[in-house]
């Protein structure tokens, strides 16, 4: 898939996630579970966290996508995660696993090796986790690996500033809005480039209101709203 | 009661709020914990946001008001708002129940169904959810059913803007003010009228600074905080 | 030591901060951990958060400082709590306690007085915290007291605008501060003198944008991105 293609692709499913406004089920961290809220808010979703592993099931059953984000993972967490992968797969809800730090702390690490084995269509991290996962010879579906660059498949893509380092859950919160990409396009490839320029773009956006990250957070969810599919197309740039 | 009463009292609550500062103990969701605990504050409350069993009842015991929002719910979470709702009853303090949707997951609509027979001063929900709850047959106390309008007994408020369905848990946090309201008027009529105004009437405020969700959420705190007892009076519409 | 000489050093910790960018485990309030890791990254520090217990270990071993926080309690936390704290103890890590409303709750102000014999290196809480543990004949380490003066032994800091006390979680942010700053000073006078000025500067600054909690909480961390050495030299007043 040439670039060209793919941004044309993204900037479709971008206005059929406006339409559809799917309903993104998030097993995420405390940290990033209200932001990743707002993003999807902002850019046209409907989320919903749940905690309970009965309760994750049900939803899941009901939902458009999943995000499993394991960032303040515990063994109550996991087992509600079990449960709502399980629902997904049964439903034939595609998920999102966002491996947060799982090349630094093994109990992650174990229940990363473990769930990936239930085929997420989409694994978001940064470059250091993507990166740890391949060096473990794991069978890794379509990733999405962020950092200077974003890389999806041989797709390199330039776009972001460096002040989105400097909120906290701006990774995670893309992890939420790459589910939700893959609830209105089939193919992994197309939603992760989607996923990561509408939080690039976002941020090249936010960057121009303030360079400082308190009034950034707040620009950032601000662009999100805004975003169009032509922002996609026009300033979309490749590495 | 007719509005123009209700507006008087409402606004004579608002006063009176401000002058108490109630203390505001919340068992509430992992997504509205911290804009929830900022309302009250922008409203002038004290919120005391607390998680183990034996803990809320013992900060129930000496607070102004409690606010039970299931939104995600836990077993564990279950047993500490039976707790405090247990020491509230006993310390005569009121308290208010958001149902989040008890329309859509058995285990929390078990729960509501259970924690209903302990006596809420008033329960805070969307229409479906308020709507769902008649639906059962059940006892419901005085009920604040939000919307395009919103309703209580018989007295529709058309306040609002939409941009407030864009914000994650601005529906959850008025269930805290209206607790916070709770604790200074013992109409929970007044109580839900009051809480209904200050949420669309800061949303009001707020869409005059800006029309994005991320500035919106900090314009909305800023309004609650600036908002006045006149305010009141002179904006609230009814439909 | 006198003023200038503490500002000095205070100031010369912040230059060290932002070079070292020390690593800060948190284990803290479902309320304050998105505003602590936003103010951390703001600081030039990096947040990590945890709960699982055997992960609190993991992750405090490789870590520079650990804030440990009780604002939100669970017996499952306090587990979580001990188990950093050892392994911040064994690994030579200094850590900073907030013991959170010990005054008013008995659960955990047993946990408080159990954890504060394993030898935080400071202790930052209100006046009323501190004023408590030293009631009870507690042994306390170097203590943080915050208030309309903020005071660290004998010195007596005048900074700061009370609207701090309108938004959540910034006291809580201001016990991360003081941990990034036990990372890069050995003194605990000093970390915590760096804290209290870094948070009542950055607060001073802010409100010279905003007279309003909501964009004040965006304009505090922009204000914290901001803060410099020379800040501390020329702002900084004694009470």
């Amino acid at each position: 898939m040439n670039t060209v293609e793919a941004v044309e692709k993204a900037a479709a499913a971008l206005v059929c996630l406006r339409e559809r406004r799917p309903l993104v089920c998030c097993l995420t961290n405390t940290v990033a579970a209200n932001f990743t809220a707002n993003a999807l808010l902002a850019l046209g979703a409907r989320p919903a966290m749940v905690e309970e592993p009965r309760e994750a099931s049900e939803l899941v059953a009901g939902a458009d996508a999943l995000l499993v984000n394991v960032g303040t993972l515990t063994e109550r967490q996991a087992d509600a995660m079990r449960a709502a992968v399980r629902a997904a797969n049964e439903s034939g809800v595609p998920w999102v696993l966002d491996p947060v730090a799982c090349d630094k702390l093994s109990f992650r690490r174990s229940f990363v090796e473990e769930i990936l084995r239930e085929h997420p269509r989409l694994v978001r991290g940064n470059a250091g986790e993507i990166g740890f996962l391949r060096s473990r010879g794991l069978r890794l579906p379509m990733t999405l690996s962020t950092g200077a660059v974003d890389e999806i498949g041989g797709i390199r893509l330039a776009n972001g500033v460096e002040l989105l380092t400097k909120v906290t859950a701006t990774g995670c919160a893309q992890g939420g809005l790459a589910a939700a990409f893959c609830a209105v396009e089939k193919d992994p490839a197309i939603a992760a480039v989607a996923a990561a320029l509408a939080m690039a773009l976002a941020g090249e956006r936010a960057f121009e209101h303030t360079q400082r990250p308190g009034t950034f957070q707040s620009a950032l969810l601000d662009a999100l709203d805004e975003l169009t599919a032509d922002d996609f197309r026009r300033r979309a740039r490749f590495a």
